[in-house]
């Protein structure tokens, strides 16, 4: 059978560079599904953020979880979650890896820092967790999948964290013998020489994974040749998302109408059909005796 | 003290026209208030296609009101939440409404219709409640709250079902008597006249409540001219989002590259502001010692 | 592969006589299948007064599921989980038909009745679904099952709702037609005249379950002579826990002390091994780094 | 107004021994209180150990605040809830408290280890939060909370984990300088030893609350003597229900029938009055039309 953790895996291991969209609610989940793309990233960032939420594990876990089952309802394609550092120690996350099987989640990325973590573009000096107990949460995850298949992505901190490449390859080493399915490799620089420095000298050893939001410019070519297995677009659903709103409530408020909106939205539609609107009605037919009836 | 629930019944109450913006999460109700809007309408429809679920209590009561909630946590402006039918009989309502008061919510919306609903925009012949039944659901939501401002708007679906102005005024008279802060009045046609014909023969006995989405290219004067006291636009910044994602998504998709679409959308400061990310940032000045000490 | 959902389907398929046992929560759930019980009664009376709520769906079925969910994990044996009415219409029952197979639950129970639901034992004259509203409800549920074997048990209220046995032979016919798995026929009266005169005329059609609360002194050879399938003990366990908390903590109140107490309740041990902390602090030596090389 | 804050707050302060009782869910919290306790104990463990969940946080904040929100619904005494380390970091606690305000819970309890916390009879040499960052979460608690009245109980676990009177005092002076309403002295000795050595100490520089799990055979006097506030039962109810719950499963499985147990357990009235039924019943003469009319 082909599922969901079968297709990320596969994705994860091919030679071809493949791309994650980020998705921060079911409808937005849908959307990336019907333009093509073949995988989803369930943002950390941007699902905190539709809430309200600081990138500090303001919201707990089971309140994101409650969303990400909402958006594997919705969608067919395989999503990958972004599970910060797992939410506290090796017990959370085979918790947390637990509930994502039994709710078709594909696979779960941890990052090296510690609880409750802070987004990687802000802070100076953030701590990195203990490489030994960093590899005990990928252990306790991959033993306590429900599906073997079920993807572990180990994400790397070092360079966010002010250190060199040596510390980002000593990582890589363990977390992959740990048994981790790909690493991300992560960079707050605006170019992608730090990224380019670590494909160099892991040299393949297993799938990488990467975030370009701030090296945005880098041309994707560079990225295939790199060896890239997967590029996230890791937050730019929402941020399109916010834009628009902030347009749309402008000139709504400033006209007092919206007449001359009206052709630039999404129609209602549109809404019903990204909501399975028309299933349930062809489903009345089925199961729902008229009202003259009832 | 200026409490939202004062806010909410004065603008109800006030002669001068007022807007009430749609909002479907937190990030999306935070940036109405930043655009000026006075009060937000928490919708049902809108909420529920965000989490991918059809507009027909697909969602419970408890999941909309755990998003509410949120959204009242990080806004300062009044939110009139969309009940739908009250998920229930009287005694949901009760729970409804005092769970509402004590997150801050500031008022309930309810419609005469059956439980589950189906979107007014769609199925003809749609079942009404009995008046009786309905006039206790909001004697019940009055008698309940646990703020005396807490506002009761009820919504009339006689025109959406098929009824002439006789059902729709009676049904007035008898929500404004059971105690209802304003009628909401609906219609699903392209033009006001129903709005219109209803506006003339209610002649102002209680605050009037309208929802343009179908005969949005009515000049908001002759709302105006109609002495009507609130529009809600109902479904604006759901919609706006959609095309945008939509467009975003695409253009990702087909170029394999964010680069070009990098200023089209809001920047990851943008979307840290929202999520009062600074301020965090200053409290741990107060509250978190510096990490070499810790 | 022994699934949760076989093994109730062949316990209600049976010639034998079974037993379920109530639970209200994880913990009494474990209880009863560590004392022996094959399957559990997710009781919607007693999940909602251990949750301060009234039998009247004042919880959600969210809310509700919640629960349920945590019991499945914590458990081996099937749950059939009192769904009351459905929760709204057959929509509804599908959502919560799939939410319920993707957590492991292994059977419905649904009622004859409208929602909001009220207590069986409360209330005259209380009001019946048609016939044909009902089994589209059964049908939607055996179609949206993600597994064949997923039971659906359809009660039927006619004796509670004060029809006779004309009325409950009709409806159980077109519920075994429509796909029941079972019908469980439900009595107030303190003896069981009602329901072995409706496993008399009803022969043995499909499998039958009761709820023997009021009729409690009936000698259970009686239900094997009748051909019952299931008993369902539907709310001691609550029951018992009431009556103990009570003693206890009256006890407590007069003494000012627990030295006279603690003989008589569960240790500490017992509580950390009715959650699995041994299992825990086993999987810490595999996974957790000693605290000194932290 | 009296407030449940206040309440709390005036019981810590009062120069007489008071007492306060666990409860794990608003039944059990409202049995507490018509037994004539004047505040309750929301217990980490119990809550915890009902959902079948270790005491390790694998319950998030969300969940547990979610059930003592009932428990405060069902109560009119207030409760002091079990925080244990607080979630997280500083930021953490400040949602956390905000959130409790908002659902009229009147005090928070936090322990200073470090999160995920274990057990305090679990486990030798855990390990504990700094002093200046646990100072720091008890300030963020006191500036954030939305009522002043709202109580902040620091709970020191020096002697848990192994160190002396000398540590304990100077966290407890710490704590009391960074706002505590009262400090948590506690043991896991099964005499009282250690507490009154920290009570002779402390000579009452502000509120001690102590939780005599282990050393239960300790004369309540003692207690007195020792200028004790408050004394937690802290989680005898849950135990209590665990061992009728286990014997009365126990006798129905061996018995294939209730009949004998019957008169053992609380009856379905009890029930429905410790769930307001009775009041829904009143209600329903004032807002439900009769079924005749519908």
């Amino acid at each position: 059978m082909i599922t969901k953790t079968r297709c990320l895996k596969s994705m994860l291991a091919s030679k071809e560079l493949d791309f994650i969209m980020e998705a921060h609610n079911p409808i937005s989940a849908r959307i990336a599904q019907e333009s093509g793309f073949k995988a989803l990233w369930a943002s950390g960032l941007t699902i905190s953020a539709s809430l309200g939420l600081s990138d500090r594990n303001e919201a707990t876990w089971t309140q994101v979880l409650d969303i990400v089952e909402l958006m594997a309802d919705h969608t067919s394609i395989p999503i990958l979650m972004d599970g910060d550092t797992g939410y506290g120690n090796f017990n959370t996350v085979r918790r947390l890896t637990r509930k994502m099987c039994s709710k078709d989640i594909a696979g779960l990325c941890i990052e090296d820092k510690v609880f409750p973590k802070l987004n990687s573009f802000l802070g100076e000096n953030q701590q990195m967790a203990s490489i030994e107990e960093f590899c005990g949460k990928i252990r306790a995850a991959k033993d306590s999948a429900l599906d073997d298949n079920f993807c572990i992505v180990a994400r790397i901190e070092a360079f966010i964290c002010g250190k060199g490449i040596g510390e980002a390859i000593k990582r890589a080493s363990a977390y992959h013998e740990a048994g981790a399915d790909a690493v991300l490799i992560h960079s707050k620089k605006n170019n992608p020489s730090e990224i380019f420095e670590f494909t160099n000298e892991w040299a393949e050893r297993c799938p990488v994974v990467i975030v370009p939001t701030k090296y945005f410019n880098t041309p994707t070519p560079l990225f295939r040749e790199a060896n890239i297995s997967c590029v996230v677009w890791a937050n730019h659903s929402l941020r399109a998302s916010i834009n628009a709103i902030k347009d749309i409530t402008n000139e709504i408020r400033k006209k007092q109408s919206v007449a001359s909106i009206e052709s630039k939205i999404a129609t209602l539609n549109d809404v019903f059909k990204l909501t399975n609107e028309f299933e349930v009605q062809e489903a009345e037919k089925l199961y729902l005796p008229s009202f003259d009836t009832v």
